[in-house]
C-alpha cells in the first residue's frame, strides 16, 4: 500500500507523513493535494486570533477537549510564533499537553512560521485540507493577529474568533489591526482581571455599527481560559455562527471565494517557481545587479530584459 | 515641466505626488520608478521594529530631530498599524507633530497597511527609493515586528534597530519572532521602568552567541524616548554599525542581495498581474469553483487547465 492509500485508510502515521510532505512542498506534493482535496470540505475551520499573550492556546486547548468529549475528532493548527506550541518547537523542546487524550481524537500540529514568506497561508490551508480529508471534523487554527499573512490565514476559516484581554486600548488596537472586520465572535479572556466590563462595553459599542449592517449579532463572550470558565458558552456561540452562516448562504459564498483565491495562488506559486528557476541559470543577473548598485541601471528595466531572455513557456503542455 | 522633472528639481509637491503615484501603483508607475532608481542609493535606511507600544514612534521622532539639527535631511516612513502616525491616519485624523521643524528637513509618510497583501514590502521599498532619489539622507522606517512582511521591510534596511521594553518575557518573545537574527542594535526603551537591568542582562547573554560569530558587537542601549534620554548614544551606535558594515563589505553585499530580491519581486508581480487579468475573463473559473466546492475537482487540476486556456505570453515582445 502506498502512503496515500494508507492515509485514506485512516493510518495515523501516514497522516503525519502526508502533512510533512505537503508542508515542506516535497517533489510531487501538488499531485498528493489534488488527490486529497476532493475528500476535504466536511470539516469546520475555526480561526482564533488576537494579540500575543491573550491566552489563545489555553482557549483552543479547552475547546478541543470539550469537542472531543462530544465525540468529535478535533485537529489544532498553531501558526502563532508566540504560541507555546510553535514557540516551544522553535526553541527545540516539545509541547507537553499531559492532560490531552491519547486516543488520537485531538491532533495538534504547529506550522513553521519562518522562511516561508508568501507561502505560509497557503501551507496552512493545505495542511487543513489534509486533516479535513483524513476525517477531522473541527480544525481549530490559532494565529497571532498582527501581520497580513496571519489575517489571511484566519480569513480562510468558516468562523473567526478574536481573543482580547481586558487591558486598556486593546479594542482600539484591534480595530486598527484589521481584526474587527474579520471577527465573527469576540472573546474577552482573563475575565478575572479588572477592566473586563469596560472592554466588553467598548466592544459592544463598536460592534453596534457592524451589527446594524448584518443579521449576525456579533457576540462578546467573557472567558477565563485558565479556569476553563465559559468554554461551553463560547463553543455555543461559534456553533450558532456556523448555523447562521449556512442558513444565510454566507458559508457557501465564502468557501467559494476561498477556492477562487486558492486557484489563483497555485497559479502564481507555480509560475513564480518557474521564473525563479529560469533566473538562477542566467549569469546576466550578477552583472545586472552590479549595474543597478552602481546606478547604471534599474530593477524595472532589468526585469523586463530578463523576462525576454528567460523565454518562459507557460503552456504546461 | 512634467511632475518628474519638477521632482528632480527638488519640488516638494512633486515629491508628494510621485510618492502617491508609486504607492497606489497608478498606470505607468514602473516607468517612473525606472527613472527614479538610478538616482537612489545614497541615503542610509535605518529600520526600527519591535512590539506595539514599545515607543518606536517617539524614538524615531527624537532621532529625526537630532539628525535634522546636524543639517541632515530626514524622511520617516511609518508602516506600523499600531503607530500613532499610521493608526491616526487609519482612524481618519492627522498626525500633529507640533514640535517638528517646518522647513521640510523632516518628511513623514505613513504607508497604508491593509489591502496590500504581498505588495506592502515592495511598496515601502519603492517609496524609500523615491525619498532617496529626492535627496533625503536618512530614511527611518518604523514597523511593528511581528508578521513576515514586516520583517521583510526592516530586513531591506542597512541597519536594523530592535526596540524592546523592560517587561518580562520580551527578550524571549523577540527571539521567537525572528527579530533577534535581523537586529544590529538593540534598544530597551522606557528605561525608567523597573526590570531594565534584567532585560539588558538577558539580552547581552543571548547576544554573546551572535557576537562570537560576528565582528560586530551588537550593542544594547537603554533609552527613555519620552524624556529624549540617550537618543545621541543610540544614533552613535547606529552610525557605528553603518561604518562597520561598510568596512566589512556587508553593506554592499546586503544591498546587492536586496537588488536581486527586488528584480525577482518585480518579475513575480508583473507575471501575477498578467495571470490575474487573463483569469478574470475566463467564465470557466466559476464553473470550476463550483466543481471544487462539490468535491468533483480540485484546485491543482483546475489551475493547470486554466493555465493552458489562458495562453499567457511572457515574452514581453
Amino acid at each position: 500500500m502506498t502512503t496515500l492509500e494508507r492515509f485514506f485508510d485512516g493510518d495515523q502515521s501516514a497522516l503525519a507523513r502526508i502533512i510533512s510532505f505537503v508542508e515542506n512542498r516535497e517533489e510531487g506534493y501538488q499531485t498528493v493535494l489534488s488527490r486529497v482535496y476532493p475528500k476535504s470540505g466536511k470539516a469546520l475551520r475555526i480561526g482564533f486570533t488576537g494579540p500575543p499573550g491573550a491566552g489563545k492556546s489555553s482557549l483552543v486547548n479547552n475547546i478541543s477537549k470539550v469537542l472531543a468529549s462530544e465525540g468529535k475528532r478535533v485537529a489544532v493548527i498553531a501558526v502563532d510564533p508566540t504560541s507555546p506550541f510553535t514557540g516551544g518547537a522553535l526553541l527545540g523542546d516539545r509541547v507537553r499537553l499531559t492532560d490531552m487524550p491519547i486516543d488520537g481524537s485531538i491532533y495538534i500540529r504547529s506550522m513553521a512560521t519562518r522562511g516561508s514568506t508568501g507561502g505560509l497561508a497557503a501551507a496552512t490551508g493545505n495542511v487543513a485540507a489534509v486533516l479535513d480529508a483524513f476525517g477531522y471534523e473541527y480544525i481549530l487554527i490559532e494565529t497571532v493577529g498582527v501581520g497580513q499573512i496571519e489575517l489571511d490565514i484566519v480569513d480562510a476559516c468558516d468562523s473567526v474568533v478574536v481573543v482580547l484581554v481586558p487591558e486598556s486600548g486593546d479594542a482600539i488596537q484591534t480595530l486598527k489591526a484589521g481584526l474587527m472586520e474579520i471577527a465573527d465572535v469576540f472573546v474577552v479572556n482573563k475575565a478575572d482581571r479588572p477592566g473586563v466590563d469596560n472592554i466588553v462595553m467598548e466592544l459592544n459599542m463598536t460592534l453596534d455599527i457592524r451589527r446594524e449592517k448584518s443579521d449576525w449579532e456579533h457576540p462578546v463572550v467573557a472567558t477565563e481560559a485558565i479556569n476553563n470558565k465559559n468554554t461551553d458558552k463560547l463553543i455555543e456561540k461559534v456553533k450558532n455562527h456556523v448555523e447562521f452562516s449556512k442558513t444565510s448562504g454566507r458559508f457557501e459564498s465564502h468557501r467559494k471565494a476561498q477556492i477562487r483565491k486558492k486557484i489563483y495562488s497555485i497559479l502564481a506559486f507555480n509560475v513564480n517557481g518557474m521564473i525563479r528557476e529560469k533566473l538562477a541559470h542566467l549569469t546576466d543577473v550578477d552583472r545586472a545587479v552590479s549595474d543597478i548598485y552602481q546606478g547604471k541601471s534599474d530593477p524595472y528595466t532589468v526585469s523586463q530584459e530578463l523576462l525576454k531572455l528567460s523565454d518562459i513557456d507557460l503552456s504546461f503542455s
